[in-house]
């Protein structure tokens, strides 16, 4: 398991980063597990900070881990957002939301001080699309958005669990997009916000501060 | 009640577009509710149309009156949608939303080969703003919004209905904005659709075709 190996070496060097009375976006997957865990650690040793979770499945995991939490109510900006991706490329951009979380990671992402990356060496790539784009997309607008996206060549995909369409956690659909061909993405995230129906797409655009990746034994440390 | 007449004009007037075997988007709010009136007359005499609604009340309303519905898996486009509106500018730019329909109201919009908007006189603005811009958001992310919307002057309230947040058809709140001091909408529609949490704005630029408003005992159309 020397992939998840690399995932806890990024994890735990990002955790360096956090200081005492911070506020910490909590990213969402197994990556993201990863620095929980080693979060709730400094946490029982006497950190004192809060986090914000990126998902119902993140928040139940702090919970479980004895990280105490917060909310957009209570807090103007996020310190450090610490969260996973799916692809990143030489200029730090990013394909997030293969965990169907990309609505609220893009929401903790916005608004944070200082984003960190963390991942397995394997989701460095020269050019981002070898991992489907996922959008989070308004039920009611998903078959029209589908007929879309497709003359767009975009080969939109519903995303499924159990032979039903996947939830996210605000109730949404996740659509997985081929955007192989596509050399502009900045132009693409214009254009696919623009359509009504799409709530979020998974680039992440100009976000990440620092990627911080594992690769065998070591960690590698990119930065904007 | 010659506000209300002159709805039921406006309506009247927009139903006469309508041909037989077309698909119509069905507006929501006061004057969308004539419309759907007099086009339940029209099919009760035979005429053959399928309408969309763009939101729950309107549904049963359509129901209600005998209005055959379809929805987005079944079609490609809607030939004409008829919607009222909250505002209506010079160059027929809309505020709508007052009835926190706005987000199926653009979808369907958006996908509509005409789109006519029907109105009382009084709906008529010099520029936009004097009715407060309601926009859509993600109830996660409406507390940091918040902040952001009023660091940016735009004065932003939370929508209520029996104290508590109004909840829209999608599960989502609405924000009410103050934009009497914007002189650039497209812009500020830009900058809005960027903002993570936003899911739209009831800003309709460049959609209406035509606007038909009733004045008195007559009626005025506009075109694009």
């Amino acid at each position: 398991m020397s992939t998840e190996k690399e995932k806890e070496l990024a994890a735990k060097a990002a955790i360096k980063y956090i200081e005492d009375g911070m506020t910490i976006g909590l990213g969402t997957g197994s990556t993201a597990a990863h620095m929980i865990t080693a979060l709730a650690e400094e946490v029982a040793k006497g950190l004192n900070i809060v986090g914000i979770p990126s998902s119902e499945s993140t928040k139940k995991l702090a919970l479980a881990n004895g990280i105490p939490l917060t909310d957009f109510a209570n807090i103007s900006a996020i310190d450090i957002n610490i969260d996973g991706t799916d692809e990143f490329d030489p200029y730090l951009q990013l394909i997030k939301g293969g965990g169907g979380a990309l609505l609220r990671e893009k929401i903790l992402a916005f608004n944070s001080k200082l984003n960190i990356i963390i991942a397995d060496c394997h989701k460095q790539v020269s050019r981002l699309g070898k991992f489907k784009l996922p959008i989070e997309t308004i039920p009611f607008a998903t078959p029209i958005l589908i007929k879309k996206l497709r003359i767009m060549n975009l080969h939109p995909i519903l995303r499924e669990k159990d032979n039903s369409p996947f939830i996210t956690d605000e109730g949404n659909y996740i659509l997985d997009l081929d955007i192989t061909h596509i050399s502009n993405v900045a132009q693409l995230e214009n254009t696919l916000k623009q359509l009504p129906g799409i709530v979020e797409t998974g680039l992440f655009l100009d976000i990440a501060d620092i990627v911080i990746i594992g690769r065998g034994d070591t960690t590698e440390v990119f930065k904007r």
